[in-house]
């Protein structure tokens, strides 16, 4: 028995799914448990992080010590373990956050192994491991909410390289009902994420998309774009089946995204399973799938790389 | 010494480069060298393999028992290895090949075990194994000619999933100057490929990019395209580099490609990388990417992976 197992044999990790309006902290096993879990409100780094490291500093007297700390956050984040300023967060616009050294914080704050990844890279990998993309060689996570993000994992890793996929901002092509609207993304305006994320539906009707009548225009705008959005998915990455949460997808969006997946695609991608309208679906672990892929990132550091 | 080397020790393989106007067949060793080469025309699938497998059964007189044969070939293929179609050419229109079993024609005909993937696909590999991507996590090989393909390796592997990448297929938006033109994609018509592959220059412009006059427009309309490629790119996979070759591919181009990335991706990816020129290139194993990149597959298949 190593001295990174507890008295019972097992070992415990560390978990954090770090978002914009609150960290989600727990400790897990093995066999994706979630043992203990609390929510830490997002305020500015310092106040934060010391409420991250106080909890799982308690956590040890109950668990016994964690192995390793994987956390899943909001980005940008530099992922290169070769550059200066690995482990940081970058160009965000959140207060106080820019180039924030995450992973040095709890490394140090907590005295354990930190391996980081972005929130969807992370739930694209939890549920490579656990949930609907078990095994897959190739899967797609994407998250509709406050902004749209897409983590993406091959051969059950994250994609990295330059940095991380940031798929929400890819172009599309505007729905003929959605011209005038001039896209809220600081950055490129009318971009992907600037037309289709749940505050530019609140932008152009004033409403959330649950809240609109069936009868409103805005449920095909939002349907085509998330189409095009998987059809690109479909296109770059050829993943088997592509994962949608977030609080903008609707039950009834997933049946007119797989439609105008289809339209555009245009018969080009012969697959059977690209025919199946669950080939797009929501999270097979639900809301668990950050805390879980943040379980994850802690037990592959744990065995120095993120592959099966 | 094992059975699957030559009498001086060293193994070699077979590696063939299967277009849609020539199959260019080799044969290499283990650190990148083409010993042999010749041109195969295509023609019909039955008087094209009959050639090339009769080059191969004669290669073995000179140069020894050949361990594998790696084929980078033009698609799309399918390349999941539990289809009961796999190894074969799915949906092409070229006459005789669509559902032909290519592995099966190569691995009958010369009783050696094969390792299939897409031109473009196999070109990234060779590039990350000995060219201008070598070791790199992330990095995309594009031809611009005929059509437009793009292969993808993350850590060493070529994408795959539901199939393999089509990025050629993306949708752009349309340039100012270039409205009008329906594109020649006969699955999307105004797709990047119905827009900027050669055949798309040609039936704007009458003649090759090359031939155009300085002043024509269709030069900033092809780099606007190919520059919306790239941006998709770094978006969508991360890229440490990208690698343009192929006819249309100008010297000229490369610099107002960039431009272009840089204008749609306005500010958004912050890493330094990107801001060089150098990030877009033309390919490091300049025309003998394919070649090598088939010879790579032949070795991986060897090792049982392609992973390094």
């Amino acid at each position: 028995m190593s001295n990174k197992q507890n008295a019972a044999g097992r070992r415990r990790y560390g978990a954090i799914e770090a978002g914009g309006t609150k960290f989600v902290c727990a400790v897990g096993d093995d066999d994706a448990n979630i043992l203990d879990q609390v929510r830490v409100d997002t305020r500015d780094p310092a106040t934060t992080m010391a409420e991250v490291n106080r909890y799982f500093g308690a956590a040890v007297n109950t668990f016994g010590p964690l192995t390793s700390i994987g956390v899943g956050a909001f980005g940008p984040l530099d992922l290169n373990p070769s550059s200066a300023t690995y482990g940081h967060v970058t160009t965000t616009p959140k207060p106080g956050w820019k180039n924030f050294d995450l992973v040095g914080a709890l490394k140090y704050g907590t005295g354990r192994p930190v391996q980081l990844d972005t929130d969807v890279n992370a739930a694209a990998l939890g549920e490579w491991r656990w949930g609907a993309g078990a095994g897959l060689d190739s899967l797609a996570y994407v998250t509709v909410g406050t902004g749209i993000g897409v983590g993406v994992a091959h051969y059950g890793r994250a994609v990295h390289g330059l940095m991380h996929p940031e798929i929400g901002h890819i172009f599309v092509r505007r729905h003929p009902d959605d011209a005038g609207f001039p896209g809220i993304c600081p950055y490129h305006g009318d971009c992907l994420e600037g037309l289709a994320c749940g505050a530019a539906v609140v932008a152009r009707t004033g409403r959330a998309l649950k809240d609109a009548p069936a009868s409103d225009p805005i449920w095909a705008i939002e349907a085509d774009y998330l189409g095009q959005l998987c059809a690109n998915l479909a296109l770059s990455h050829s993943p088997q089946r592509i994962m949608i949460g977030g609080g903008v997808m609707q039950t009834r969006l997933y049946r007119t995204v797989h439609e105008r997946m289809l339209h555009w695609l245009h018969g080009y991608i012969g697959a059977a399973e690209l025919q199946s309208t669950g080939y797009i679906s929501p999270p097979g672990l639900g809301g668990s799938a950050g805390i879980l892929g943040a379980l994850y990132l802690a037990i592959s550091a744990n065995q120095g790389t993120v592959t099966a």
